[in-house]
């Protein structure tokens, strides 16, 4: 189905078409970009409600910059709908965030226009620094770095990083604060609170201009008076209105705020802003999902909604005939309340997740003990070690992918200090549909090369359960290790997931089936590939083993002398880059155990794999369930030397 | 040589014997523990000048709060000796930082007055308040709990972070801001210059009292004056003297500055902000080296000087007869100005490491080119790859422990975008006295899971040398990969160290020696070792192979081909973690191309490995030279079963 641009959008497929319109035909083709998405995304999903709350700032700033020359730099990059739209995307823009199709974020391969790529908030500002400072090098210090960033991505530390190293230079760069209250979920922290103040009544500036007004009133007292208000004036000036603003502390000039849905005061404002060399800071007001009643009322729904009516804002769920297995989230937010109401040790945190990671389930049963920290995923690191000094028993649940972001936390201040920490790291694998920065394939390789720390997938609902249930236990939070539980978005296999409780014995792994000829060792859910590639298998008469490993540390190590006393082929399955990830895991216990076998392994090759549907993405690297049968016949059939 | 503490000093082994010592005899019992300090550092060495900085606020805090029951969190911690020597370490003080002794940085394992271990910058707001919100959950709501963070950690994001948080919470925590303009090296940045602003005349604090001062004059002038004073008041206090400081903008209460080399002030303040419950900031001001005057005039040099005369300030260096080889981070520094000088756009970036990576030798050769961030890793990083959109030939050097806080950067800022930025990991391998707070243990295991990035250690200065050229060779940065070149702290191999500079062809490793029997496959300098192994081994007439590898990523394959095809014995080393590291590497590739050999792989085990000298824990991990020879030994000898 092909949507239908209004008729000024049509004739727009570049910013210099953009730029040769009148600026009194913005409002129009605002209002037509808005409703362009507005049809895209009801028919095609993705993300909605942010691009919404920036179309006439996309347009303002493509209309005033000389854009690809300027550079624009969308922070995360969910917003950018419209800029690619009027980029020279908009016929291709119903593949948005399909296998094949176009990126849901900006991204350098993909238009000269994309500046910088993005996925993981707060990184505009550092990246349009430096390219001002490289501008500044090659002799083009009057070209425009813009920043395009949130309210919630100014939270975390790395946008502070970028602000307090552009402030103490005269690098060309305008950061363009979007503020909108919200991250996915309602933003959150003293930042959000100031900002809220300094735009509410009376502004910083109306209170700028009430005062010297108010002062001004003193010229009918007198010569001593005046001297007076010169004196408070001068004080006033010198110090602390200079400073009066956080952003003017760290020596960025500050603008606005102003309404960032008035496209003609956008573009007067950016215009003036052009002509002002250095870094400065213009603060926009807008409101997520704006011009689209449903989105604007509830936006956290609307974040990414998926198919939706747009006539009625119905959004189109799928019905089915029989009950269906939770998603893993869903799973964990429950499940944390279950332990939390057994034991009043327990708490949760998250970085801004609360509803991709279902903590807002406890947030809003326990909410004295569940803590939505904003995007600031080192913080919610050091502070769940700061709480489990104290004996707390922490679940800091933080996306795979996102957690890169704390690794060295998760060193430095859990491992190194043997705090038994729990992690849950919610989109382990493939994302999906938000692609390669948001795939979470190397959390196996990199967690499990430090000391102190267990790391366990699972492989179903209950598995995810239990796994919860033994890192609570006492007997892990008064040991010394930290314990990772790494799962992936979306549905399970256990339509019944309500469970009874048990611990599993850390380091123990279950033969889910026994066979002949090849083993199969996988980890987490992949392993229901696995059991799907027995049924194939089993066909043709070909009956491997097949073991759920559960814990990539400690490995099982007494099944594993099992298998290669028993099995000289073998097949490891992860959903995890194959570099230093589970199955070199079982190749180093093969080797230090003078074990030989022929050994395949399966997972995520040495590349960026793209976006798509989780299975076409796990199909495209050769694991989802025909992968795993051709890698057994393989093993079987082909005739492979094994020199010794 | 046992150092003999002053006479009040003498009789103050614990916290609570500091708190019965009447006010008045603090000062002498502050110069007393400097004395011992210096007498101490002189002697047995450490770092100097943070510790002499925060005497008194060491002294003044211990007096006032009720440690270890209030939590007491130091950030970074080298500052902390005093504390040290307060709690109960005084006799062992002389252990410090040497094997087997005192950490140089607090460390939960030895002392319940150290509340959170340290070593790494801008994590004590975060520790400190999870454990007040853990007070809070536990009932003790009152409990102090208290962060001293100084001005160059402050400019880490996590400690924004922290302070984001922390300022929406009525947590009781008390941040001291220790503000003495130094990390290791001068503090750089926007808000370095804000509390230089905040701190001179005329300050925050005069300027509100001399306004409301001022204002009070009005009241001469009758009534209407006084009601336009009235509301000039409201519109100031309402709006703009209530967030007139930037921590005051995110809703934490700001106090100071006040001199922090003045203990009774001290006393005094510390005792008042212990009634004011929530968060809050209080400003001291201190002077790095205080009391001891060559390290109040160099401060960078005194930050940790080595062994010095106490008396004179000369510090000790050890003489040779004939030329010694260099650090490899001169090396780094002479060579990158040599090609800096060659290629104008080459740029240099560090994380205020300036003079511990010798970047400091392109700063001030070329201070346009070079750029010091302060201590934001992250930053640094997404600021690198900024650049590296424009053109730039980045060289990013930052400690390989340190990289770890940029780890996602690396990975989506960097290797997704397939940007050529150049990064090198300095004091990769064993950090030595500083401990596992900064071992290089990881970088290996945690760069090579990573796509489009190269992974290279040089064995000598040559090959640092080279390497260097090869990562800006316009090969490499046309190309899309990133570089990375890991080398450990101190000193190379060749005293004649300026070889000629050629590109080394990236994936190819070099045949240091041929042999028989044993082929050992080293990554780096740690190869040194295996030289001098095989010259014991020569003795005994075992001959084994010796091939430095040069590349972990991609690695040798032609080479590898030929080693499992020639030997049946294979020995790797690496000053890196074994868990998904250069061994690892090399088993991938054995079983995925069929071979089966009897592989020993030697590095850093699973665990915290602790302090000492680089070669001691080396020993103690078993790939000292020794350790090498008799893993050669034992792979020729040992009659181990290989199962085929």
């Amino acid at each position: 189905m092909l949507i239908t641009p209004g008729p000024l959008l049509a004739t727009v497929h570049t910013p210099d078409q953009l730029r040769h319109l009148s600026k009194e035909q913005l409002p129009q083709l605002c209002d037509e970009l808005r409703q362009f998405i507005i049809d895209v995304v009801s028919v095609y999903g993705g993300h909605f409600g942010a691009s919404l709350g920036v179309v006439e700032l996309t347009a303002a700033l493509h209309y005033v910059f000389n854009t690809p020359d300027d550079q624009l730099i969308w922070d995360v990059g969910h917003q950018a709908y419209g800029h690619k739209i009027l980029t020279g995307r908009r016929d291709n823009f119903h593949t948005n965030r399909f296998y094949g199709g176009l990126s849901g974020f900006p991204k350098r391969k993909e238009s000269p226009y994309d500046a910088f790529g993005v996925g993981h908030s707060s990184t505009s500002i550092s990246a349009a620094l430096g390219m001002a400072v490289a501008s500044q090098l090659q002799g083009n210090p009057t070209r425009n770095h813009i920043a395009v960033i949130g309210d919630g991505s100014m939270t975390a530390g790395l946008a502070f990083e970028g602000m307090n190293h552009a402030g103490a230079t005269d690098a060309n760069m305008l950061i363009v604060l979007n503020d909108n209250c919200m991250s996915i979920d309602p933003n959150v922290g003293a930042l959000r609170e100031y900002l809220t103040d300094i735009t509410t009544s009376p502004t910083y500036n109306k209170v700028k201009d009430e005062v010297w007004n108010l002062l001004g009133k003193f010229s009918t007292f007198g010569k001593s008076a005046q001297e007076i208000v010169s004196k408070v004036e001068n004080a006033i000036k010198s110090s602390v209105l200079s400073q009066s603003n956080l952003f003017e502390s760290l020596h960025l000039r500050y603008f606005g705020p102003i309404d960032g849905h008035d496209v003609d005061r956008l573009v007067d404002v950016l215009a003036d802003l052009k002509t002002i060399p250095g870094p400065k800071i213009l603060h926009v007001l807008t409101v997520k999902g704006k011009g689209y009643g449903p989105a604007e009322k509830d936006q956290t729904k609307w974040h990414a909604p998926g198919l939706f009516d747009k006539l009625t804002g119905e959004i189109k769920k799928k019905t089915y005939l029989t009950p269906q297995p939770p998603k893993y989230q869903d799973v964990f937010g429950h499940t944390l309340v279950e332990l939390a109401e057994q034991n009043p040790r327990i708490v949760g945190v998250t970085p801004a997740m609360p509803s991709g990671s279902s903590m807002n389930i406890m947030m809003k049963a326990m909410p004295d003990r569940a803590f939505d920290v904003g995007i600031a995923e080192q913080h919610a690191v050091t502070f769940s070690a700061g709480m489990a000094t104290r004996g707390e028993v922490v679940f800091c649940n933080i996306y795979s992918t996102f957690m890169q972001r704390a690794y060295d936390q998760v060193i430095h201040d859990v491992c190194i200090q043997e705090l038994p920490v729990i992690f849950c790291l919610d989109r382990a694998g493939f994302a999906g549909a938000d692609g390669p920065t948001h795939h979470g394939a190397y959390d196996l390789a990199y967690m499990r090369c430090v000391p102190n720390m267990i790391v366990a997938a699972p492989m179903n609902e209950q598995e995810l359960r239990n796994m919860m249930y033994t890192a609570a236990s006492a007997t892990v939070q008064q040991g010394k290790q930290a314990f990772t539980i790494r799962y992936p978005r979306g549905e399970g296999v256990m339509p019944n997931w309500r469970t009874p409780l048990e611990e599993l014995p850390i380091g123990k792994a279950r033969l889910v089936q026994d066979g002949e000829d090849v083993a199969i060792l996988t980890i987490g859910h992949i392993g229901n590939y696995a059991t799907q590639a027995l049924g194939t298998l089993a066909k043709e008469g070909i009956r491997p083993a097949h073991i759920d490993m559960r814990y990539v540390k400690p490995l099982d190590e007494a099944m594993l002398h099992q298998v290669f006393q028993r099995f000289d082929r073998v097949l490891t399955v992860e959903d995890g880059c194959l570099q230093g990830g589970f199955g070199s895991a079982v190749l180093e216990f093969m080797v230090d155990h003078g074990y030989s076998a022929r050994v395949k392994r399966l997972g995520i090759p040495d590349a960026i794999i793209e976006h798509g549907e989780q299975l076409e993405l796990q199909r495209e690297c050769g694991f989802d369930p025909q992968g795993i049968a051709d890698a057994v016949r393989h093993l079987l059939y082909a005739n492979q030397k094994v020199s010794v």
